[in-house]
């Protein structure tokens, strides 16, 4: 077994420039999954990840179209597998390993703020710069060379059974893979889900995460007049949907950051006390991550709990944009006809996506302003989770993490939301590792989206020992 | 003196085809002035007006730039005149009269609600549909083929002395033509300004505007975040810039419409009784106003002030757009480093702008929420005004229109704006006739702007017999 591991390593270590060259390749394709124009730069990336995945050895390689009447939209999901692991000593079957990765990015604006163009990756002190870097295209390298040094140092054999499934809508809520779980669940049958996604709490420090938070996209459209109106003539008369709409909010959270919607908190569930004193323990200094992560004057958010519960355990509520209106430089004297809110809501267990959007959707038709029709819309939204941290699947990764890091794992939260995670566990009824080899300050979803090219090395070897750990 | 009208007016009606397609053609040009990559656009336009002053035997045509080193996106002015008016059988100078218009006009957005393209103009049901048309296009236009009718048929002479200025900048504040006023008024001497660039109360009423509310036109911006940040990550301890704004939005007027500034009513001039009264005695029904002008399902302002005394008498502010973050189809879960609102407050008789503005710039300080930095900028203002209307030339306009309308002359206060005119009071020492031909549903700066033809036309008769009626 540890033969095994040293020779996928040394490959991996070899063949290291490569792999950073064949994913700038693929950093360079534009697959903007939330922008529509961009749809055929979204399927050459899943091409391109399917020709490797091929080309590596992977079998049963194809596409699968989640496109329907419904989402004429939808982007393809990449799936290949390799099963013909030998089974234990014992005799037992090999255990298989269900990788999940993205190949769609996030939109790149504001353009003017990147220091190198999103898609044209740069090197700067050891980081790999684009959209995309490390969300999530660098990390789903990670799991595609791990299994290349594997296939390649091991005769064409892989120590565990192996799927791949890497979809091109997580940017975009996930719909298409969700349904395809949820209907075509038996083949993607596995024991355990591996997912590199998340990020490490800090520089060295080997990380898992084990709980996620959920969420609800939703846009609030606020109508008045039938048609723009020049402010001079009718202002005074008619209604001004961004003055309604900066109401509406005002009225959603208040100047501590407490969400208003009458109810929302009634299923918040606290974290235990163990973890809470895990997380005291977590080297975290909040001046520094003040200064240097957020590099606000001020940090904001509930009074009472500390940043890691506001960002890990506690609901919140963000608005993204407000379009409509006049929004070039200058000025123009228009009452818009409408304006939209763009606002999130990220969930905690045991929160639940339907009940708390009908909740706000109640709430906020319940305050609307005078002379305004409201129209509150879901986008997307997806499930919190936590995840048990006592499996051997558990066991491997951390053990692994140990041989690459020479540290204990930590256990963490992320505030963000992997809705995939609860599918699996709900559909699946498989466990989900989740191994990320981010950063916190790689600047995901903002401009100069970083991947350390250190990580991707030792998250490569990490997964590599992963799967002979699970294998031996 | 009827003669000399009769064979102009005759002399109109005959050519009156003819004008609207000139007419058309200066719409085709997009001279949009706030948005910089249409300067060229606005610079033909100006071209476009001199070619057409000389042609029709003005003297001294010219464009005066107003570019300057702070301000090098200037627009230039169309000058013209013709200053041979013979005197009075008294002796006295025969009068001059300073004709003012605009050349630019409004961004067009939303693009995809005009029913026919903005700058391809297009007659549909006795009306002429483009940006520009009636604001200030065509009603410019009317000036220069009334002075057209008079001089083809006067023998090459005009029964008044004229000059014309034409600015390229009344959408952007007409910081050039004000520059120029206060600096060389002497080259614009005159007895009396005419402006057609306001409207008539109703369809066949003919109207003088005796009034206009100022305005201030500014931008907060809401910085927070060095960066764009991940509402995932760190949603619960990043300011939000939009909820920032939205928060002090919602402090600046209250749900009924009142500003909350402190101070900002101070100075607040109520109109005079009789002013009221005549206000009361116009033909205005508020349930019709609503439906078919706003199309909203309810008014809006403060209580216990009518329609006309909120748009005309009552300051308001108007929130514009909200430019920042994210404004693309779908969802992008992004915490924007930064944020702007445009807002505009509408001043009248006796606040200034510039005390408005720092009491709204204290205001705003005073209230910036946790961890926003917010920066306040005046993008330009004017001054609110109130115009005499027991002059001759007041006399001479309500004459000239009740001799093309048969109807007495109603005289309004306008909601909108022109600062030149307070420059005019000020600096020229003169009076201005406000006689607008426009129409309520005319769409100024929104989609479907429009210009009713028969007033157009109507418009040209009754210039003309004002500056016969002047001098005779």
């Amino acid at each position: 077994m540890a033969d095994q591991a040293k020779a996928a390593v040394e490959f991996a270590q070899k063949n290291g420039e490569r792999f950073v060259e064949e994913l700038k390749a693929l950093l360079r394709i534009p697959s903007i999954s939330t922008l529509p124009e961009h749809a055929g730069d979204v399927r050459r990336a899943a091409e391109f990840v399917a020709a490797e995945l091929k080309r590596i050895g992977m079998e049963h390689v194809r596409l699968i179209e989640t496109a329907t009447a419904e989402r004429p939209g939808g982007h393809p999901l990449v799936y290949a597998d390799w099963l013909n692991g030998a089974p234990a000593a014992d005799g037992k079957p090999a255990p298989t390993v269900l990788c999940y990765g993205h190949y769609d990015v996030q939109p790149p604006d504001p353009l003017d703020e990147w220091k190198s163009p999103p898609f044209e990756p740069a090197e700067r002190e050891g980081n790999l710069y684009a959209r995309g870097a490390v969300d999530d295209k660098g990390q789903m390298w990670m799991h595609v060379k791990a299994l290349e040094a594997l296939m390649e140092t091991g005769g064409g054999k892989l120590p565990v059974n192996v799927r791949v499934i890497v979809e091109g809508e997580e940017e975009v809520g996930g719909e298409g893979i969700a349904d395809f779980v949820r209907e075509h669940g038996d083949q993607l049958r596995a024991d355990v889900a591996l997912v590199s996604d998340t990020e490490m709490f800090a520089a060295d420090l080997p990380t898992l995460c084990v709980g996620l938070r959920g969420m609800i996209y939703t846009e609030i459209e606020a109508r008045g007049a039938r048609t723009d109106l020049h402010s001079g003539m009718y202002g005074g008369a008619a209604p001004n949907p961004f003055v309604a709409l900066a109401q509406v909010i005002a009225k959603l959270k208040d100047a501590d950051g407490k969400i208003l919607i009458p109810g929302f908190y009634d299923k918040v569930q606290k974290p235990s006390d163990a973890e809470l004193t895990a997380w005291k323990a977590l080297p975290f200094d909040e001046e520094h991550y003040r200064e240097t992560e957020v590099g606000s004057i001020a940090l904001t958010g509930e009074p009472g709990y500390s940043v890691l519960e506001r960002t890990w355990a506690r609901p919140t509520l963000d608005v993204h944009g407000m379009p409509g209106g006049f929004t070039g430089a200058g000025a123009k004297t228009v009452i818009p006809a409408r304006a939209v809110a763009k606002v999130s809501m990220r969930l905690v267990p045991d929160m639940t996506p339907a009940e708390s959007f009908a909740q706000y959707r109640a709430y906020v038709e319940s305050i609307c302003p005078k002379g305004i029709v409201l129209e509150v819309r879901l986008i997307h939204s997806g499930d919190a989770i936590v995840v048990s941290t006592d499996n051997r699947y558990i066991q491997a990764a951390t053990g692994a993490m140990h041989e690459v890091f020479g540290k204990e794992t930590v256990f963490v939260r992320g505030g963000g939301s992997i809705p995939i995670v609860g599918d699996f566990e709900r559909e699946l009824k498989i466990p989900t590792v989740m191994m990320g080899f981010g950063l916190p300050d790689d600047n995901l979803h903002a401009p100069n989206e970083k991947f350390h090219l250190a990580n991707f090395h030792r998250g490569i070897e990490s997964i590599v020992r992963f799967f002979v750990r699970l294998g031996g």
